[in-house]
């Protein structure tokens, strides 16, 4: 749908390294690590920190994003931030990005070009370099390949081992939104589908749709964290759900937990259109997806610290490994979380 | 035709992670700088030079490479020497790898097993450690995500920059013969598709077929450069033909260049199989693809030390930008040569 509004010009008419070039002349190189942008066989980035961090994601259209509702510029930002927030999950800040676009001939110069204006968007915002970038031939539809990097000190770095028991666990912004969003927009495609005369009516779910649509990075939880002084013990990203998210960071630590429904942040406008679809909201928390929010474990000495920080929840705290990990009910029943996302294939 | 003649176990059986975790056991993490593998967030790599490399490449079944003749186990070598080439040809020897594969249903644990164990040989012999895998779904066929990573000291990096006039033309090892290597493949496929029972009799056409299935990175060009005490003045991988290499590294360093045709190094059975199939080599030199070998300019100064080296040849010098790049043919012609690369597609 999105795709045949546009006007339409052929990559083949400029050949694929005039439009590299041509979409490169949107992107300054603003790092000072960044000594050798695109252009050459190789980045090159040179470190002024110990460690050098990096993440990569691999996105496939039908399988991760659906175009039909999905525009290609919110994708291009949404790449970037999915990818980002996983050097974020390690207490790091994101500096640099390496993009690898494969694209069928359906994808016209301007598609890419609203494809890139989204990535340069996220890129700008959250001053990560573009190193680089190619473009090639797919079969079927758009392949996004991303690697972001950072950096991190000695002192910085958070890993998914170091949690101790006691600790508490906090989760940044609210969960739940994106998923919620990307079933309003199942919902639309389906009824578009049976009547395309049908346009759909979002409003009043402004939120969830932003929140599945154009994800932001929290950068501001860990540029806040180190603005406190708190170094979490351990750090992990809410990408499928928090259960899923919370069962990784345990078992990488050989930890148990306990957190509780009754703090699961869950925004009221979240909340009330699960509601109206008839879903349970913490369910879609535990187990939905593609929050990109950051869960992160500290010591009980830095409680008061946390607490000055805004968007930050603490959902409950560490226990031995054999104690399980459980969600503690609103009604006080022990539920032991199950680790749901072992099984999916993404 | 490959896929078919194995034990097939579905990957939905054991699930994905614990598909990751088995593949993974196979990685031995053997580089110093290697502070974090896979199992977190983001990779850590701790540098000991003060510039960290990082190339990568998106390769698509049926584009890239065709799974009718193409064994996976050769595939998954191939994808990481493919990509190690581009640090190797910044003068900087390869040291970690991250992998993101999209398989489609039609791939079993077996199948994913035979790539990942040429990805292991291929790792293991030029001492590259995995240090990110992931794999998702793909709606059709197999996607490869590589990214390798290396490093180089200020005084060993080398650019495409910095190439000065008079300076000696080198390249590595032989070129065309992957290509032709290919041209086999694809007449036999071609056979196989008309006549099932018709076997493919490669006899005598080993070293072209091995150069197309299992290209080597030459780590072993960047380690002599080293030991002969040799800094290239510019530097470039041979992917996509000779023309394509030194095409690029003359606009990068605005100088122009003289190649000749007799000093253009073919080997003997690829110069025998092209004349077979009617084809001048010197054309498949220039205008093929996947050589990955390095082609690399030096000062007049270290004519001497070069000619020491095993396996790099002198083929041309350069000269002033106005001048253009030109290939002088064994009679005396001056041909210029053309960017055919620029309207590939790949």
């Amino acid at each position: 749908m999105l795709l045949q509004n546009k006007e339409r010009q052929e990559v083949a008419k400029i050949g694929k390294q005039e439009l590299i070039d041509r979409l490169l002349e949107k992107f300054p190189i603003e790092q000072a690590t960044t000594t050798l942008g695109p252009g050459h066989d190789a980045a090159v980035i040179s470190p002024t920190e110990p460690h050098l961090l990096t993440a990569s994601k691999l996105m496939i259209e039908n399988i991760h994003f659906d175009l039909t509702y999905f525009p290609l510029k919110h994708l291009g930002y949404k790449a970037v931030a999915a990818t980002a927030t996983d050097i974020l999950a390690m207490n790091a800040l994101p500096s640099q990005l390496v993009l690898n676009l494969a694209v069928s001939n359906r994808f016209s110069i301007e598609a890419i070009e609203d494809f890139m204006a989204g990535v340069n968007l996220c890129c700008q915002r959250y001053h990560i370099d573009l190193v680089g970038f190619d473009i090639t031939t797919s079969q079927l539809g758009l392949i996004i390949s991303t690697q972001v990097m950072g950096q991190a000190s000695d002192k910085q770095l958070v890993k998914r081992t170091t949690v101790n028991e006691n600790d508490l666990i906090c989760v940044s912004g609210d969960l739940a939104a994106a998923y919620t969003g990307l079933l309003l927009l199942e919902r639309e495609k389906k009824v578009f589908e049976v009547n395309p005369d049908m346009q759909p009516d979002f409003a009043g779910h402004e939120y969830v749709l932003e929140r599945q649509l154009k994800p932001e990075p929290r950068t501001d939880i860990v540029e806040a964290l180190r603005k406190e002084g708190i170094v979490p013990t351990g750090m992990i990203a809410v990408n499928n759900g928090l259960a899923a998210a919370l069962l990784h960071l345990c078992r990488a630590s050989h930890k148990g937990a306990d957190v509780y429904e009754n703090k699961l942040p869950i925004d009221v406008t979240t909340f009330n259109t699960l509601k109206d679809l008839k879903i349970v909201a913490a369910s879609i928390a535990l187990n939905g997806g593609e929050d990109y929010e950051l869960l992160f474990t500290i010591a009980q000495k830095d409680y008061e610290k946390v607490q000055k920080m805004a968007n930050v929840t603490v959902v409950g705290f560490v226990k031995e490994e054999a104690a399980g990990v459980h969600l503690i009910t609103t009604d006080d029943r022990q539920i032991a979380l199950k680790a749901q996302e072992f099984s999916k294939s993404e």
